[in-house]
């Protein structure tokens, strides 16, 4: 077999379990004789160009697995966007540092990255062998079950409603958390997840799949809290009028864009705040909080689905083998092959690239304020084991004395 | 020994671990035959002037201890502060239901409305004895070492910080967290227990014991973001200028202001924008991002710190001691004895009544941004074990071959 040279990137938003996958690369690469280098380029495919490679050779086997266990790109990431003549700049540096497989670490915009350097390699004649890793906490990619990294966010979304929703209880009011997904909504979906007993919140679930009318939810949280003297509600950052508009840009002064024409709906408190004024002003409830979970649920240290770390390597692992023992280019996908267990396949790059998959309607409550049972079945699984558990009293009521009424 | 009524509640926020003083009081108040009842309050001193208890006696063991393992108070919570004649019709209902002993889990207002109680009991020659338990996540009780419910919150913007900055490390720009202190900035300074590396972030802290001067915070983030590229800031929701208003209430819009006169800093992210909206216009810096950790730092189920549930335990068993074998009055307070040990004793309840503790000069770095090493030491034991732990690549550079400038 003729000598191989290895390149691996990170792009994108990083998640809990990104650098599993990273591992998982150089780890299983170490395994093929003919690999003579193992390289990472920093911070994306801006490292390409930029030709800023870190050797992982010199990694040790204990330390990868330390790195691996750690959340948040290790060889950095970026937001930039290739377009043609930026890929054919790294297929020159590619070139220039004889390497001869290329693996991209990413979500939708970063398997078109392999996509494009793919075909400009084979136009070039150039033998480049090109695999695209999945990673996204929005769950996104087509074809796939589900991403490497969601899991491990959505647990963070179950782990922080189920303790809210307990908070809310012990001081009852409206509490309103806004969480990742701009057109997706499998992370706030998440939230249900939260639940133990029927009256735990999330009571109200806002996802981008179905259009926002803030007189409709205005009326459930009313709704709810008349019921039950509180209301949790989830609602996704990407939340939209029926134009399309998303409520959060909207309300925005300024609205920030990044390289990929997308607004800046993270990093900000707007929306949870705007929710929580638009309440107070038109209920008359008194208490109303507003959190947005913010780069939490990407990135906080300690919160892994065990099954998500797993994948994430298995993932990383096969892409190797694909393109070492199988001498093909593509983009790795999980698939759900039972309950529960999955097969790990290479589809074609067009599968994915630059498409975004949504919540299937199966998922979605026909209220508009919920999901529907099949997601639960859906997302159970992947939560991984050691959840913790939260418990009420059981709180038997003492007859009273001074006031019989 | 005569007849015990035991009646015992939670007053003010929520922690990870208040759930472990309930379960202490009911367990251990099990031991001594002349307990004839154990009543728990719902929603704190609320649940005592509506009569609404609810019979511990009647929850098993094993279920109180699962309910100890949850956060957020499972009695239910107020944020009521009892005038004397509220507090007399406190009395009033503990006499109708021959109470003999009052705990009242909580921080400082909870306390004083002990003392009331106490001082109100004894004028009217009622034998009741009526002990404050600790707890709260702003460590801001007199007497005491530090409080229950401060060292999980503490874990928990440990653990946010740590995932923040590698985010940020991956991702590089300017990243900004509030986290909670209204007055005290134990919990902020939390944070700097997040760094490994020398070049770990939060590079900058700031804290309400300091006058916070928005021209030296633009200044000390440039000259990070200078240094390395990047920067990572950990701001106490309770920062204020030099006349002593906060920064969070000169810049909101509606000023809200709870039962205790206090304006609401917390359940919105408007600080956090308005200092990110500062730092893109006046220093030029793009990618600048907030969060606002919100809720989750005294909600989040899953993030406890072992040392913190174990004395949230014990400082309840030895109120309940105190009580019944000692029969005092007064408020348990953790005092530190070695490296690490600790000793429970009972204060006078003035010591502690409405009265705000703040971080030692000696916890604070002169320059006003930072906190020093004698902070470190003091937090590290309470943390807990098995913390995660982030680690690097070691990242050897591979030599350029296209550019060899």
């Amino acid at each position: 077999m003729s000598a191989a040279r290895i390149l691996v990137a990170q792009g994108g938003g990083p998640t809990a379990v990104i650098n599993q996958s990273l591992a998982g690369v150089v780890l299983e690469a170490r395994r093929y004789g003919q690999v003579e280098r193992i390289y990472g380029a920093r911070h994306g495919v801006r490292g390409v160009i930029n030709e800023d490679f870190v050797d992982l050779a010199q990694e040790t086997t204990l330390h990868l697995e330390r790195v691996a266990a750690t959340p948040a790109s290790a060889l950095g990431s970026t937001r930039d966007k290739p377009d043609l003549a930026y890929c054919q700049k790294m297929l020159a540096v590619l070139r220039a540092h004889a390497i001869t497989h290329f693996f991209y670490i990413g979500g939708n915009d970063s398997s078109d990255t392999v996509r494009i350097v793919a075909e400009e390699a084979a136009k070039a004649g150039y033998p480049l062998r090109a695999i695209h890793i999945p990673k996204t906490i929005d769950n996104d990619l087509m074809g796939n079950d589900h991403t490497p990294g969601f899991p491990s966010a959505a647990r963070f979304v179950m782990q922080a409603f189920a303790g809210a929703n307990l908070d809310n209880a012990a001081l009852p009011g409206v509490y309103v958390a806004v969480v990742m997904g701009r057109h997706a909504g499998f992370l706030t979906a998440a939230s249900a997840a939260a639940r133990t007993h029927p009256d735990d919140g999330p009571h109200l679930i806002y996802l981008p799949e179905r259009v926002f009318h803030i007189e409709t939810f205005l009326a459930d949280v009313k709704a709810v809290y008349t019921r039950l003297g509180r209301c949790v509600v989830a609602v996704s950052e990407g939340i939209h009028d029926a134009s399309g508009e998303s409520i959060a840009a909207r309300l925005a002064s300024a609205v920030e864009r990044d390289a990929h024409g997308n607004v800046q709906l993270s990093g900000t408190g707007a929306l949870a705040d705007l929710l929580c004024d638009e309440i107070k002003a038109k209920t008359g409830i008194k208490r109303v909080r507003g959190d947005t979970f913010g780069y939490l649920q990407r990135s906080f240290l300690g919160c892994v689905s065990d099954v998500d770390a797993r994948e994430a390597r298995e993932v990383a692992e096969r892409a190797v083998q694909f393109a070492l023992q199988g001498d093909r280019n593509g983009s790795v996908a999980i698939r759900r092959t039972g309950d529960y267990a999955i097969d790990i396949v290479l589809q074609p790059l067009e599968v994915v690239a630059a498409r975004t998959r949504v919540m299937d309607d199966a998922f979605l409550a026909a209220a508009g304020n919920d999901v529907t049972p099949a997601f639960l079945d859906y997302l159970r699984p992947l939560l991984g084991s050691g959840l913790p558990q939260a418990a009420r009293l059981r709180a038997v009521p003492v007859a009273k004395v001074l006031d019989r009424g």
